[in-house]
């Protein structure tokens, strides 16, 4: 696969079936994670893969709840906003997400492959994300769709690291948690602000000197 | 390009030429990085493209003194047990980083573009360093080397959003700093702890099932 066609379209994918993913493809998944950059190349990372039912018994409850949690706090104005104005296109957008979010979490059992990634001593999570997304990027070239998610760190990181025996002592941060499994739906070029508008150049506010109005690149038809 | 030559081969890269990078270029990388996720989408995310001599001569001494800060500070117990132990293979890994951001340091005016990323909004870098590693990325197709730094912001944040006009009451972070330009060397894989060694499976230090002791992925002959 180009390198275009999975940055264009490595979108989220909740939706996906319960098939599981071979080892052979997680390993290629991992595999290329690690090739990613880390803060002084001290790859202080580790990656939990998980695919047992137990397990995932076990958190699909405290994910659920973090969801639940997740439209009562962060996004509640936002989410009252699109419930007040359904036709805007910006609570179309808000509506598809969440809708999709909430599929995540009413199925989360029924998804095959979880990823935990972990890191020490990183302030930004710049020396774990690059990890991360290209474990994804790896993960749609073997059409593995995946979605990136943070709440349960946010709200159980605590009960996750017990279920998971994630050492407490040793300054381990669950970075996120990455759903895998093949998608239900079909792959497409995600809906963004163009790069011109969030882009600028030498001061804040000044345009970069470049227009892209739409996606430079396009799947072949 | 191949995603897994991306993916193997986007080392750091920080000694570059001069050679300005040509606006369609940074356009190709800037419209590839919106395309990453972001927490529930939200974009909440601005880059700034720095290629000004003028700015860059401001910024290139503080980006020196933070340099000389993080061998006293960060790495300055690793800095002095490498040059104890030269000839053990960390000590060789660490020192060749060492170097080359020296390198960078010593000719910050001379690399030909910066991107500057800033975020609001996140609390775990998740929602930019997916878009900044999709820049770096895209920049590799395009045979762009590109190198990403956080020292600037641990050190002198304040001084870098004073010299590039950002809003301080806005609550904007800088995520990093990637410098950017066409290399003076050559691309290769980098040399990692195996993913079997780093990853586990259900249970925190359970063997993930797979073995990965050499890269899946290798340049074609």
């Amino acid at each position: 696969m180009d390198i275009y066609e999975a940055l264009y379209t490595t979108r989220a994918m909740r939706r996906v079936k319960p098939d599981p993913v071979p080892l052979d493809v997680q390993a290629k998944i991992m595999d290329a994670a690690v090739r990613a950059p880390s803060g002084g190349n001290q790859q202080n990372w580790r990656f939990l893969l998980v695919d047992d039912p137990a397990i995932k018994a076990k958190i699909g409850p405290l994910y659920r709840d973090a969801v639940d949690k997740l439209w009562t706090t962060f996004y509640a104005s936002q989410l009252e906003q699109a419930h007040a104005t359904p036709e805007d296109p910006a609570s179309i957008s808000f509506l598809k997400v969440q809708k999709s979010a909430q599929w995540l979490a009413d199925h989360y059992e029924e998804v095959p492959l979880y990823l935990f990634p972990f890191i020490q001593h990183d302030p930004t999570g710049g020396s774990i994300f690059p990890a991360v997304w290209s474990a994804m990027l790896a993960a749609r070239a073997e059409g593995v769709g995946s979605c990136i998610t943070a709440i349960l760190s946010f709200f159980y990181g605590e009960e996750t690291f017990e279920i998971l025996g994630v050492p407490k002592d040793e300054g381990w941060v669950m970075a996120a948690m990455v759903s895998m499994g093949y998608p239900t739906g079909t792959w497409g070029v995600a809906q963004r602000s163009p790069a011109h508008e969030v882009t600028a150049r030498n001061q804040w506010g000044t345009p970069p000197g470049f227009s892209t109005p739409e996606p430079l690149w396009r799947p072949q038809p």
